[in-house]
């Protein structure tokens, strides 16, 4: 009798243990709004109206937004898993990471969430010009050269064609949703990679700044 | 009277050369249509459709489609020179050349006209893939180093990303337009740089065949 009341509170410790287990791990995800994938802007008209824009308002960028534009960046199209834009031998080593004033996330385009990975404000760090912080979000294009295939002596020119893919999809969908943006190639890369816990086989292609503009 | 008739000879035989020199500088030059600047797929759904093809029908594409493609792909959109797709401190230092049967060309966008570098097929080598011929077009894109500015320690990656910019904005041109494309990054470099007569401050970053799809 005694036995099976110890068994019965191990067991209900256990179930505890697990549901607050499983709660952190809810909070620790940013579960985003399925993106709407079609109207916009018809394409030459986008291309006519993208350009380069460094004021921003303090509007935020709603969750929806946020989801469209990462859709569009870099979202997955097809059953196969292929996406919006392409990358060398399909290997698909960029991550598009959001930096935002609440944290630090990973794009999951399978999951359609944003993984946290930090809850700082990191936004600061993803430039030297003094705007960058002003940007409700900065997006941060990391190579992830431990997946395979990508260990040619073009990885590094091929993982820099693949993150201007998906920028250019960014700066489009900017253009055609009155955001304004800029890519940057200016950063403290060592500051950077230590602020996103990165691995060393990871590397900081770009970053680029999202807002309204003012 | 014998030496004013000797002067009138030569000095027509002055204007005869001037007019076959300007003649054969107007051969090598193809004046493209103006670009169309508008209309095209919901930029959403360019994006839905984007992806890359490999299979070619022997349609060619008419000159006005392949001046909305290159305008498309890094097209003048303001009065300052600024265009469809960005370049770290706006140094442009891409040129796109288009690898035709009839010719090898340099677009020319302040002209809107394809510059003729050479008369002979070079679509051949600008890859390894056997379907590269079958393209009628073959874009290739060549960094110019000889630009200001680029000689910072990231002007290689830097010039990658410049590179994807305007290659994914052919990507989405090709998707509106029903056109099948692929970039390709496999290509016998010193070869095609000979083919190209490129100098040694010149380097082909990128290749992409377009065609309409089998």
């Amino acid at each position: 009798m005694k036995r099976s009341r110890i068994c019965a509170c191990v067991w209900w410790c256990l179930i505890a243990c697990v549901t607050v287990a499983f709660a952190a791990e809810q909070a620790k995800t940013v579960v985003l709004p399925a993106p709407r994938t079609s109207g916009g802007m018809p394409l030459m008209q986008a291309l006519k109206e993208r350009k380069s824009g460094r004021d921003y308002s303090g509007k935020e960028i709603s969750l929806q937004t946020l989801s469209d534009m990462l859709w569009a960046g870099f979202g997955i199209t097809r059953p196969d898993g292929r996406r919006t834009a392409p990358s060398a031998a399909n290997v698909q080593e960029i991550d598009m990471y959001v930096a935002k004033a609440d944290g630090l996330f990973r794009y999951n385009a399978q999951a359609n969430i944003l993984e946290l990975i930090s809850a700082g404000d990191i936004r600061e760090a993803t430039g030297v010009q003094g705007f960058v912080k002003n940007a409700p979000v900065n997006l941060i294009y990391v190579a992830d050269f431990s997946k395979k295939g990508r260990f040619g002596a073009q990885k590094d020119s091929w993982a820099a064609m693949d993150t201007g893919f998906i920028a250019e999809n960014v700066y489009l969908f900017c253009a055609s949703e009155g955001l304004s943006t800029v890519v940057r190639g200016l950063f403290d890369a060592e500051l950077l990679s230590k602020k996103m816990k990165l691995r060393a086989d990871q590397k900081v292609m770009l970053t680029q700044s999202v807002g309204y503009p003012q």
